[in-house]
Protein backbone atom coordinates (compact mmCIF):
# COMPACT_ATOMS: atom_id res chain seq x y z
CA UNK A 1 0.00 0.00 0.00
CA UNK A 2 1.06 3.51 -0.22
CA UNK A 3 -0.70 5.69 1.96
CA UNK A 4 -0.79 9.33 1.05
CA UNK A 5 -1.23 12.41 3.80
CA UNK A 6 -2.88 15.25 1.22
CA UNK A 7 -2.38 19.22 3.14
CA UNK A 8 -5.19 21.02 1.61
CA UNK A 9 -6.58 24.29 1.80
CA UNK A 10 -10.18 25.73 1.04
CA UNK A 11 -12.55 28.90 0.80
CA UNK A 12 -15.44 27.24 2.44
CA UNK A 13 -17.91 29.98 1.06
CA UNK A 14 -19.63 27.79 -1.34
CA UNK A 15 -19.18 24.52 -0.10
CA UNK A 16 -21.25 22.60 1.65
CA UNK A 17 -18.35 21.52 4.29
CA UNK A 18 -15.75 19.19 4.26
CA UNK A 19 -17.94 15.87 4.33
CA UNK A 20 -19.67 14.34 1.12
CA UNK A 21 -23.44 15.60 0.69
CA UNK A 22 -26.24 15.27 -1.70
CA UNK A 23 -26.84 18.93 -1.03
CA UNK A 24 -23.91 20.40 -3.22
CA UNK A 25 -20.30 20.68 -3.42
CA UNK A 26 -18.31 19.04 -0.60
CA UNK A 27 -14.16 19.50 0.06
CA UNK A 28 -14.24 15.16 0.54
CA UNK A 29 -16.40 15.06 -3.10
CA UNK A 30 -14.23 17.35 -5.20
CA UNK A 31 -11.16 15.64 -3.81
CA UNK A 32 -12.29 12.33 -4.40
CA UNK A 33 -13.53 12.88 -8.00
CA UNK A 34 -9.96 14.88 -8.78
CA UNK A 35 -7.98 11.35 -6.93
CA UNK A 36 -10.15 9.19 -9.09
CA UNK A 37 -9.53 10.96 -12.16
CA UNK A 38 -5.71 11.31 -11.56
CA UNK A 39 -5.66 7.55 -10.41
CA UNK A 40 -8.71 6.15 -12.75
CA UNK A 41 -9.87 4.21 -9.93
CA UNK A 42 -12.42 4.91 -6.57
CA UNK A 43 -10.19 6.56 -4.12
CA UNK A 44 -11.61 6.32 -0.69
CA UNK A 45 -10.70 9.68 1.16
CA UNK A 46 -10.31 9.96 5.01
CA UNK A 47 -10.77 14.12 6.86
CA UNK A 48 -8.98 14.84 9.62
CA UNK A 49 -12.52 16.30 10.65
CA UNK A 50 -15.15 17.26 9.15
CA UNK A 51 -15.71 21.07 9.12
CA UNK A 52 -19.66 22.68 8.15
CA UNK A 53 -20.34 24.29 5.34
CA UNK A 54 -19.05 27.55 4.77
CA UNK A 55 -16.22 27.43 7.24
CA UNK A 56 -12.69 27.85 5.43
CA UNK A 57 -9.28 25.89 5.79
CA UNK A 58 -5.98 26.68 5.25
CA UNK A 59 -4.58 23.63 6.60
CA UNK A 60 -6.76 20.50 6.47
CA UNK A 61 -5.72 17.25 6.40
CA UNK A 62 -6.83 13.81 4.47
CA UNK A 63 -5.65 10.62 3.60
CA UNK A 64 -5.97 7.59 0.90
CA UNK A 65 -4.09 4.65 -0.79
CA UNK A 66 -2.78 4.91 -3.69
CA UNK A 67 -2.72 2.06 -6.37
CA UNK A 68 0.18 3.29 -7.64
CA UNK A 69 3.16 5.64 -6.97
CA UNK A 70 3.38 9.19 -8.06
CA UNK A 71 6.50 10.87 -6.82
CA UNK A 72 4.70 13.39 -3.68
CA UNK A 73 6.13 16.64 -5.33
CA UNK A 74 4.32 15.47 -8.46
CA UNK A 75 0.51 14.53 -6.53
CA UNK A 76 -0.53 18.52 -5.45
CA UNK A 77 0.39 19.68 -9.42
CA UNK A 78 -1.70 16.53 -10.33
CA UNK A 79 -4.69 16.83 -8.09
CA UNK A 80 -4.95 20.09 -8.50
CA UNK A 81 -5.74 19.91 -12.22
CA UNK A 82 -8.80 18.58 -11.73
CA UNK A 83 -9.83 20.54 -8.79
CA UNK A 84 -12.37 23.66 -8.79
CA UNK A 85 -10.59 27.21 -7.97
CA UNK A 86 -11.70 27.08 -3.73
CA UNK A 87 -9.86 23.86 -2.93
CA UNK A 88 -6.29 23.07 -3.71
CA UNK A 89 -3.58 20.58 -2.32
CA UNK A 90 -0.73 22.66 -0.95
CA UNK A 91 1.72 19.57 -0.20
CA UNK A 92 1.30 15.65 -0.27
CA UNK A 93 3.42 12.77 1.49
CA UNK A 94 3.94 9.18 1.43
CA UNK A 95 2.87 8.04 5.65
CA UNK A 96 3.32 4.55 7.38
CA UNK A 97 0.67 2.37 6.34
CA UNK A 98 -0.86 2.50 9.84
CA UNK A 99 -1.27 6.06 9.60
CA UNK A 100 -5.13 7.56 9.23
CA UNK A 101 -5.77 11.65 9.18
CA UNK A 102 -8.40 10.98 11.23
CA UNK A 103 -7.67 8.74 14.37
CA UNK A 104 -3.52 9.51 14.28
CA UNK A 105 -4.94 13.01 15.12
CA UNK A 106 -3.59 14.73 18.11
CA UNK A 107 -4.91 17.90 17.85
CA UNK A 108 -6.37 21.23 15.78
CA UNK A 109 -5.74 24.78 16.03
CA UNK A 110 -9.10 27.10 14.62
CA UNK A 111 -8.58 30.40 14.26
CA UNK A 112 -12.05 32.82 14.71
CA UNK A 113 -11.69 36.26 13.26
CA UNK A 114 -14.46 39.03 14.54
CA UNK A 115 -13.92 42.19 13.27
CA UNK A 116 -15.04 45.61 14.83
CA UNK A 117 -15.76 48.27 13.55
CA UNK A 118 -19.03 50.53 13.02
CA UNK A 119 -18.44 50.00 9.06
CA UNK A 120 -18.04 47.01 7.33
CA UNK A 121 -14.84 46.28 5.36
CA UNK A 122 -15.63 44.64 2.03
CA UNK A 123 -12.22 42.67 1.68
CA UNK A 124 -12.30 40.73 4.62
CA UNK A 125 -15.58 40.56 5.25
CA UNK A 126 -15.69 37.04 3.58
CA UNK A 127 -13.33 35.55 6.31
CA UNK A 128 -14.36 37.48 9.31
CA UNK A 129 -17.98 38.11 11.50
CA UNK A 130 -18.56 42.04 11.36
CA UNK A 131 -19.40 43.32 14.43
CA UNK A 132 -20.42 47.30 14.36
CA UNK A 133 -19.66 46.81 18.68
CA UNK A 134 -16.08 47.34 19.85
CA UNK A 135 -14.56 44.58 22.67
CA UNK A 136 -12.76 44.52 25.11
CA UNK A 137 -9.78 42.59 24.67
CA UNK A 138 -8.97 42.36 27.91
CA UNK A 139 -12.12 41.02 28.91
CA UNK A 140 -11.75 38.83 26.33
CA UNK A 141 -8.43 37.26 26.95
CA UNK A 142 -9.33 36.75 31.06
CA UNK A 143 -12.17 34.68 30.16
CA UNK A 144 -10.00 32.69 28.07
CA UNK A 145 -7.92 31.53 30.03
CA UNK A 146 -10.74 29.64 31.98
CA UNK A 147 -11.76 27.29 28.62
CA UNK A 148 -8.22 25.63 29.05
CA UNK A 149 -8.57 22.13 30.55
CA UNK A 150 -10.61 19.00 30.36
CA UNK A 151 -14.20 19.57 30.90
CA UNK A 152 -17.66 18.71 29.90
CA UNK A 153 -18.39 20.64 27.43
CA UNK A 154 -22.08 20.30 26.94
CA UNK A 155 -22.81 24.11 27.34
CA UNK A 156 -20.61 24.20 24.35
CA UNK A 157 -22.55 21.88 21.77
CA UNK A 158 -25.02 22.33 19.03
CA UNK A 159 -27.87 20.25 19.06
CA UNK A 160 -27.76 17.43 16.21
CA UNK A 161 -23.74 15.81 17.49
CA UNK A 162 -23.74 12.01 18.15
CA UNK A 163 -20.85 12.09 19.92
CA UNK A 164 -20.82 9.44 23.06
CA UNK A 165 -19.30 12.25 25.36
CA UNK A 166 -19.26 15.74 25.71
CA UNK A 167 -15.87 15.82 27.80
CA UNK A 168 -13.36 17.65 25.81
CA UNK A 169 -9.90 18.70 26.57
CA UNK A 170 -8.99 22.34 25.34
CA UNK A 171 -4.99 22.59 25.46
CA UNK A 172 -4.94 26.71 24.82
CA UNK A 173 -7.33 29.90 23.90
CA UNK A 174 -5.81 32.78 22.77
CA UNK A 175 -7.17 36.27 22.36
CA UNK A 176 -4.80 38.60 19.32
CA UNK A 177 -5.29 41.45 17.39
CA UNK A 178 -4.05 41.04 13.62
CA UNK A 179 -0.78 42.46 13.30
CA UNK A 180 -2.08 44.73 9.93
CA UNK A 181 -5.53 45.80 11.09
CA UNK A 182 -6.11 46.79 14.75
CA UNK A 183 -9.78 46.09 14.14
CA UNK A 184 -9.46 42.60 13.39
CA UNK A 185 -9.62 39.89 16.77
CA UNK A 186 -8.59 36.23 16.05
CA UNK A 187 -9.37 33.87 18.28
CA UNK A 188 -7.34 30.80 18.54
CA UNK A 189 -8.80 27.60 19.88
CA UNK A 190 -6.22 24.68 20.14
CA UNK A 191 -7.56 21.42 21.50
CA UNK A 192 -7.26 17.39 21.15
CA UNK A 193 -11.05 17.29 19.71
CA UNK A 194 -14.65 19.16 19.56
CA UNK A 195 -18.00 19.05 20.00
CA UNK A 196 -20.47 20.06 16.96
CA UNK A 197 -20.04 24.08 16.83
CA UNK A 198 -17.80 23.75 19.82
CA UNK A 199 -15.41 26.68 18.40
CA UNK A 200 -18.19 29.21 17.49
CA UNK A 201 -19.84 28.67 20.78
CA UNK A 202 -16.77 29.46 22.54
CA UNK A 203 -15.88 32.51 20.07
CA UNK A 204 -19.48 33.52 20.59
CA UNK A 205 -19.15 33.63 24.38
CA UNK A 206 -15.74 35.22 24.36
CA UNK A 207 -17.89 38.10 22.03
CA UNK A 208 -20.49 38.29 24.62
CA UNK A 209 -17.81 38.49 26.99
CA UNK A 210 -16.06 41.55 24.76
CA UNK A 211 -19.67 43.36 24.60
CA UNK A 212 -19.83 43.30 28.22
CA UNK A 213 -22.98 40.81 28.04
CA UNK A 214 -21.15 37.72 30.44
CA UNK A 215 -18.33 38.49 32.73
CA UNK A 216 -14.77 36.68 32.30
CA UNK A 217 -15.58 35.39 35.93
CA UNK A 218 -18.87 33.86 34.60
CA UNK A 219 -16.97 31.32 32.31
CA UNK A 220 -16.81 28.62 34.94
CA UNK A 221 -20.09 28.38 35.68
CA UNK A 222 -21.29 28.62 32.34
CA UNK A 223 -18.95 25.41 31.92
CA UNK A 224 -20.44 23.40 34.65
CA UNK A 225 -23.77 24.24 34.13
CA UNK A 226 -23.78 22.04 30.77
CA UNK A 227 -26.46 24.47 29.83
CA UNK A 228 -26.02 25.51 26.14
CA UNK A 229 -28.46 28.58 27.02
CA UNK A 230 -25.88 29.73 29.37
CA UNK A 231 -23.02 30.24 26.76
CA UNK A 232 -23.15 32.96 23.79
CA UNK A 233 -24.54 32.44 20.28
CA UNK A 234 -22.92 30.47 17.62
CA UNK A 235 -20.98 33.21 15.58
CA UNK A 236 -21.65 32.46 11.46
CA UNK A 237 -19.67 29.60 10.14
CA UNK A 238 -17.83 32.27 7.46
CA UNK A 239 -15.28 33.59 10.27
CA UNK A 240 -14.01 29.95 11.10
CA UNK A 241 -10.77 28.55 9.68
CA UNK A 242 -8.50 25.51 10.56
CA UNK A 243 -5.56 26.65 10.61
CA UNK A 244 -3.11 23.61 12.16
CA UNK A 245 -3.36 19.47 12.28
CA UNK A 246 -1.18 18.15 14.52
CA UNK A 247 -0.16 13.75 14.71
CA UNK B 1 -23.50 73.34 -0.22
CA UNK B 2 -22.80 70.71 1.72
CA UNK B 3 -20.00 68.97 -0.18
CA UNK B 4 -19.21 65.44 1.25
CA UNK B 5 -16.27 63.12 0.84
CA UNK B 6 -16.58 59.06 1.27
CA UNK B 7 -13.77 56.80 1.70
CA UNK B 8 -15.05 53.47 0.19
CA UNK B 9 -13.41 49.89 0.20
CA UNK B 10 -14.69 47.25 -2.30
CA UNK B 11 -14.05 43.97 -3.53
CA UNK B 12 -14.46 44.11 -7.21
CA UNK B 13 -14.48 40.49 -7.98
CA UNK B 14 -18.32 40.94 -9.42
CA UNK B 15 -18.05 44.39 -10.06
CA UNK B 16 -18.05 46.10 -13.35
CA UNK B 17 -15.87 48.42 -12.02
CA UNK B 18 -15.86 52.10 -10.27
CA UNK B 19 -18.08 53.57 -13.45
CA UNK B 20 -21.75 53.11 -14.47
CA UNK B 21 -22.21 51.13 -16.57
CA UNK B 22 -24.56 49.07 -18.19
CA UNK B 23 -23.08 46.00 -18.32
CA UNK B 24 -23.49 45.49 -14.49
CA UNK B 25 -23.20 46.70 -10.89
CA UNK B 26 -20.81 49.70 -10.74
CA UNK B 27 -19.41 50.91 -7.82
CA UNK B 28 -20.60 54.48 -8.84
CA UNK B 29 -23.82 52.98 -9.34
CA UNK B 30 -24.57 51.50 -6.43
CA UNK B 31 -23.31 53.91 -4.37
CA UNK B 32 -25.45 56.50 -6.06
CA UNK B 33 -28.53 54.63 -5.58
CA UNK B 34 -27.65 54.17 -2.11
CA UNK B 35 -27.26 57.67 -1.28
CA UNK B 36 -30.20 58.89 -3.75
CA UNK B 37 -32.44 56.34 -1.18
CA UNK B 38 -30.71 58.28 2.12
CA UNK B 39 -31.38 61.93 0.82
CA UNK B 40 -34.66 61.07 -1.07
CA UNK B 41 -33.12 63.00 -4.06
CA UNK B 42 -31.19 62.33 -7.24
CA UNK B 43 -27.22 62.68 -6.12
CA UNK B 44 -24.20 63.18 -8.59
CA UNK B 45 -21.19 61.32 -7.62
CA UNK B 46 -18.04 62.12 -8.79
CA UNK B 47 -14.53 59.73 -8.14
CA UNK B 48 -11.13 60.09 -7.35
CA UNK B 49 -10.76 57.77 -10.70
CA UNK B 50 -12.28 54.63 -12.80
CA UNK B 51 -11.07 50.86 -11.63
CA UNK B 52 -11.74 48.55 -14.17
CA UNK B 53 -13.46 45.11 -13.80
CA UNK B 54 -12.73 43.14 -10.98
CA UNK B 55 -9.81 45.80 -9.46
CA UNK B 56 -10.15 46.57 -5.77
CA UNK B 57 -10.06 49.36 -3.41
CA UNK B 58 -9.13 49.21 0.02
CA UNK B 59 -9.31 53.11 0.06
CA UNK B 60 -11.77 54.51 -3.13
CA UNK B 61 -12.47 58.34 -2.63
CA UNK B 62 -15.25 59.94 -4.20
CA UNK B 63 -16.87 63.77 -3.60
CA UNK B 64 -21.13 64.39 -3.50
CA UNK B 65 -23.29 67.94 -2.82
CA UNK B 66 -26.09 67.04 -0.17
CA UNK B 67 -28.82 68.86 -0.29
CA UNK B 68 -29.03 68.80 3.39
CA UNK B 69 -26.27 67.96 6.81
CA UNK B 70 -25.78 64.36 8.11
CA UNK B 71 -23.66 64.30 10.97
CA UNK B 72 -20.46 62.77 9.12
CA UNK B 73 -20.26 60.41 11.65
CA UNK B 74 -23.33 58.87 10.48
CA UNK B 75 -23.05 59.14 7.05
CA UNK B 76 -21.35 55.92 6.73
CA UNK B 77 -23.86 53.85 8.71
CA UNK B 78 -26.91 55.70 6.92
CA UNK B 79 -25.26 55.13 3.25
CA UNK B 80 -24.00 51.19 3.76
CA UNK B 81 -27.41 50.09 4.92
CA UNK B 82 -28.40 50.55 1.30
CA UNK B 83 -24.85 49.22 -0.08
CA UNK B 84 -24.81 45.29 -0.91
CA UNK B 85 -22.11 43.39 0.56
CA UNK B 86 -19.08 44.34 -1.85
CA UNK B 87 -19.13 47.38 -1.25
CA UNK B 88 -19.16 50.31 2.07
CA UNK B 89 -18.31 53.40 2.99
CA UNK B 90 -15.22 53.61 5.60
CA UNK B 91 -15.90 57.51 6.44
CA UNK B 92 -17.39 60.15 5.60
CA UNK B 93 -16.32 64.48 5.66
CA UNK B 94 -17.55 67.44 5.12
CA UNK B 95 -15.08 69.25 2.43
CA UNK B 96 -15.06 72.57 0.90
CA UNK B 97 -17.04 73.66 -1.75
CA UNK B 98 -14.16 73.75 -4.06
CA UNK B 99 -12.85 70.12 -3.46
CA UNK B 100 -13.22 67.54 -5.80
CA UNK B 101 -12.72 63.79 -5.17
CA UNK B 102 -11.48 63.83 -9.18
CA UNK B 103 -9.76 67.18 -9.58
CA UNK B 104 -8.06 67.62 -6.54
CA UNK B 105 -6.46 64.02 -6.74
CA UNK B 106 -2.47 64.64 -6.04
CA UNK B 107 -1.58 60.74 -6.20
CA UNK B 108 -2.90 57.25 -5.85
CA UNK B 109 -0.96 54.36 -4.44
CA UNK B 110 -2.11 50.85 -5.83
CA UNK B 111 -0.55 47.39 -4.71
CA UNK B 112 -0.58 44.50 -7.15
CA UNK B 113 -0.12 41.03 -5.38
CA UNK B 114 1.50 37.90 -7.06
CA UNK B 115 1.52 35.10 -4.95
CA UNK B 116 4.75 32.66 -6.05
CA UNK B 117 4.03 28.80 -5.14
CA UNK B 118 3.88 25.63 -7.35
CA UNK B 119 0.25 25.25 -5.81
CA UNK B 120 -2.74 27.54 -5.76
CA UNK B 121 -4.04 29.21 -2.30
CA UNK B 122 -7.41 29.34 -2.81
CA UNK B 123 -7.87 31.41 0.50
CA UNK B 124 -5.68 34.31 -1.36
CA UNK B 125 -6.69 33.67 -5.06
CA UNK B 126 -9.98 36.14 -4.91
CA UNK B 127 -6.72 39.24 -4.50
CA UNK B 128 -3.78 37.81 -5.82
CA UNK B 129 -2.43 36.42 -9.10
CA UNK B 130 -0.82 33.38 -8.90
CA UNK B 131 2.50 32.31 -10.61
CA UNK B 132 3.71 28.89 -10.92
CA UNK B 133 7.37 30.10 -10.79
CA UNK B 134 9.03 31.90 -8.45
CA UNK B 135 10.53 35.12 -8.32
CA UNK B 136 13.51 36.66 -8.27
CA UNK B 137 12.72 40.05 -5.84
CA UNK B 138 16.25 41.62 -5.95
CA UNK B 139 15.86 41.65 -9.77
CA UNK B 140 12.63 43.01 -9.77
CA UNK B 141 13.61 45.53 -6.95
CA UNK B 142 16.36 46.64 -9.11
CA UNK B 143 13.92 47.47 -11.94
CA UNK B 144 11.53 48.96 -9.78
CA UNK B 145 13.60 51.82 -9.44
CA UNK B 146 14.11 52.37 -13.21
CA UNK B 147 10.18 53.37 -13.53
CA UNK B 148 10.24 56.34 -10.90
CA UNK B 149 10.26 59.81 -13.25
CA UNK B 150 8.61 61.36 -15.60
CA UNK B 151 8.38 59.64 -18.59
CA UNK B 152 6.59 59.06 -21.48
CA UNK B 153 4.36 55.79 -20.79
CA UNK B 154 3.27 54.49 -24.18
CA UNK B 155 4.65 51.33 -23.67
CA UNK B 156 2.50 50.91 -20.83
CA UNK B 157 -0.65 51.90 -22.31
CA UNK B 158 -3.26 49.44 -23.18
CA UNK B 159 -5.16 50.46 -26.51
CA UNK B 160 -8.38 52.33 -25.80
CA UNK B 161 -7.52 55.43 -23.53
CA UNK B 162 -8.66 58.53 -24.27
CA UNK B 163 -5.91 60.97 -23.07
CA UNK B 164 -4.51 63.91 -24.44
CA UNK B 165 -0.81 62.62 -23.11
CA UNK B 166 0.63 59.51 -22.13
CA UNK B 167 3.40 61.40 -20.41
CA UNK B 168 3.38 60.37 -16.50
CA UNK B 169 5.02 61.09 -13.31
CA UNK B 170 5.45 57.84 -10.96
CA UNK B 171 6.52 58.88 -7.57
CA UNK B 172 7.55 55.44 -6.62
CA UNK B 173 7.15 51.74 -7.25
CA UNK B 174 8.23 49.20 -4.35
CA UNK B 175 8.36 45.17 -4.35
CA UNK B 176 8.00 43.64 -0.66
CA UNK B 177 7.57 40.40 0.27
CA UNK B 178 4.03 40.08 2.24
CA UNK B 179 4.82 39.52 6.04
CA UNK B 180 2.68 37.43 7.16
CA UNK B 181 3.58 35.02 3.56
CA UNK B 182 7.10 34.53 2.02
CA UNK B 183 5.67 33.53 -1.20
CA UNK B 184 3.63 36.75 -1.59
CA UNK B 185 5.45 39.64 -3.62
CA UNK B 186 3.61 43.24 -3.51
CA UNK B 187 4.25 46.03 -6.05
CA UNK B 188 3.29 48.99 -5.32
CA UNK B 189 3.38 51.73 -7.58
CA UNK B 190 2.78 55.37 -6.30
CA UNK B 191 2.16 58.40 -8.86
CA UNK B 192 0.09 61.47 -9.70
CA UNK B 193 -1.92 59.63 -12.06
CA UNK B 194 -2.22 56.68 -14.58
CA UNK B 195 -2.69 55.48 -17.84
CA UNK B 196 -5.15 52.65 -18.73
CA UNK B 197 -4.13 49.73 -17.44
CA UNK B 198 -0.66 51.07 -16.29
CA UNK B 199 -0.04 49.54 -13.12
CA UNK B 200 -0.80 46.29 -14.49
CA UNK B 201 1.60 46.25 -17.10
CA UNK B 202 4.03 47.86 -14.78
CA UNK B 203 3.38 44.50 -12.51
CA UNK B 204 3.37 42.57 -15.34
CA UNK B 205 6.69 43.69 -16.73
CA UNK B 206 8.59 43.74 -13.43
CA UNK B 207 7.15 40.01 -13.11
CA UNK B 208 8.81 39.38 -16.26
CA UNK B 209 12.04 40.29 -14.75
CA UNK B 210 11.41 38.16 -11.77
CA UNK B 211 10.87 35.43 -13.51
CA UNK B 212 13.56 36.17 -16.04
CA UNK B 213 12.26 36.90 -19.27
CA UNK B 214 13.97 40.33 -19.12
CA UNK B 215 16.94 41.99 -17.68
CA UNK B 216 16.44 44.92 -14.78
CA UNK B 217 18.62 47.07 -17.01
CA UNK B 218 16.38 46.78 -20.21
CA UNK B 219 13.65 49.11 -18.47
CA UNK B 220 14.88 52.43 -19.56
CA UNK B 221 15.25 51.39 -23.48
CA UNK B 222 11.53 49.84 -23.07
CA UNK B 223 10.15 52.83 -21.74
CA UNK B 224 11.74 54.85 -24.08
CA UNK B 225 10.50 52.30 -27.19
CA UNK B 226 6.78 53.79 -26.11
CA UNK B 227 6.26 50.50 -27.62
CA UNK B 228 4.00 48.32 -25.66
CA UNK B 229 4.84 44.73 -27.36
CA UNK B 230 8.04 45.80 -25.21
CA UNK B 231 6.72 45.53 -22.14
CA UNK B 232 5.18 42.95 -20.33
CA UNK B 233 1.79 41.31 -19.86
CA UNK B 234 -1.45 42.86 -18.06
CA UNK B 235 -1.88 41.22 -15.13
CA UNK B 236 -5.44 40.12 -14.21
CA UNK B 237 -7.84 42.78 -12.23
CA UNK B 238 -8.02 40.72 -9.43
CA UNK B 239 -4.44 41.05 -7.70
CA UNK B 240 -4.68 45.11 -7.96
CA UNK B 241 -5.77 46.95 -5.00
CA UNK B 242 -6.11 51.16 -4.95
CA UNK B 243 -5.03 51.64 -1.50
CA UNK B 244 -4.45 55.63 -0.97
CA UNK B 245 -5.55 58.54 -2.93
CA UNK B 246 -3.85 61.70 -1.74
CA UNK B 247 -4.94 65.00 -1.68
Amino acid sequence: MNRVLLICEYDGTDLVGYQIQDSGRSVQGVLTKALTEVYKTDIKLTGCSRTDAGVHASEHMSSYDAPFVIPEDKIPLAVNAYLPDDVAVKKAMYVDDHFSARFSCKGKTYCYRIYCSPVRRPLVDRYAYHSAHACDIDAMREAAVHFEGEYDYAAFCAAGGSQKTTVRKVLSVTVDVAGDDPHMIEIRVTGEAFLYNMVRIIAGTLYYVGTGKIKPSAIPGIISSCDRSKAGKTLPAKGLTLEHVYY
